[in-house]
């Protein structure tokens, strides 16, 4: 079911496909994240996706460029409901309750089935890849953890934004991937109640 | 290098070759719990750790039986030192300094270059293997976390003990895994005095 592979000149393809190009551009996206997904970032190739989004290879290199680079774009996309964390934590400019609100919008990222198997996707990669390691930890560096240590008013905001998501880590780890109980069953708000104060004490006081 | 493969009665080796037995097992021990280091839970088997450890695959089934087994008797191996984290959160009785004690000596195991890379095997494993994850789940949980509950009094010990253990996984994953600035290259000493009084709280109050 791939497009044949008629020679492809390099560069950007000529004016008159415009209207076709974001179309493509988002179905080799969709199809990076379902690969990368579903294979990990180590088997997953630029061939395989180009296959499933049924272009030619040579299109996902123009409009990506490497594997890093497409894993990048697949997992900003993965990775969209974290980038809203900030404002959740930030929310209505009131320190009181950012703790809860941080717990709150990061478990409630990963109750969601569909957002959860990408992210354990994403997870998995950074462990096994440095390459794969290093895209993510730009990413939440730059689009979450910058962003919500900038509005801290504590000393060391970075290092503290840092532990308040580290604890959430963990949480999704034991949660999702390991699977312990009591935390893998436990209720949500049972654990957004007993973990909102620590996320709190790191997000507030000195 | 192997053993040559001679016919091999299944069962107990006879009683002459009793005295060589602990150092056989030991030897497929150390070989087990390199290969899985090394290669991880998918790509290890029985057959490469015979070959490590130059003995009869039939050997490795008869100490151990399964993949599964070795592989559990090789992170018991592997993660020996957080058997005494339970130790060191209680010691003295005293419930002061619990947390500061209990993100000491989790430090203390990863800050170690020699433990660090098999136990980032481990992590690796459980993500990308439903059979390893069972293993680890099932050995942090009755040689780690219920000792540790069973001596806390608080309600919910269990859950308290897990979410404390989730905080040390989250930081230890950006830490040594994503590498995350500053949170990788903080002094342990400063970690610790922060993160501390977060699970001094989990493991203490109500």
């Amino acid at each position: 079911m791939t497009t044949p592979a008629t020679p492809r000149k390099r560069g950007r393809p000529a004016r008159s496909s415009a209207g076709a190009e974001p179309a493509a551009r988002d179905r080799i996206l969709a199809a990076a994240r379902n690969e990368f997904a579903e294979h990990g970032y180590d088997k997953t190739s630029i061939r395989g996706i180009a296959k499933a989004a049924e272009v030619d290879p040579a299109l996902v290199h123009h409009y990506f460029g490497s594997k890093e680079k497409v894993f990048g774009a697949a997992i900003e996309l993965i990775l969209a409901p974290a980038m809203a964390v900030p404002d959740a934590v930030h929310g209505g400019g009131s320190r009181e309750g950012a703790g809860e609100r941080m717990a709150r919008s990061i478990m409630g990222i990963w109750e969601n089935p569909v957002a959860r198997l990408p992210l354990l996707a994403v997870m998995r990669s950074a462990l096994t890849n440095e390459s794969a390691a290093e895209v993510l930890r730009e990413l939440i560096q730059r689009r979450v953890l910058l962003r919500m240590a900038g509005d801290l008013d504590v000393p060391n905001p970075e290092l503290r934004a840092q532990l308040a998501a580290s604890h959430m880590i963990g949480i999704s780890m034991l949660r999702y991937v390991i699977k312990m109980e009591p935390v893998a069953s436990a209720d949500p708000e049972e654990i957004i109640a007993m973990v909102g104060p620590t996320l709190q004490r790191y997000l507030t006081e000195e």
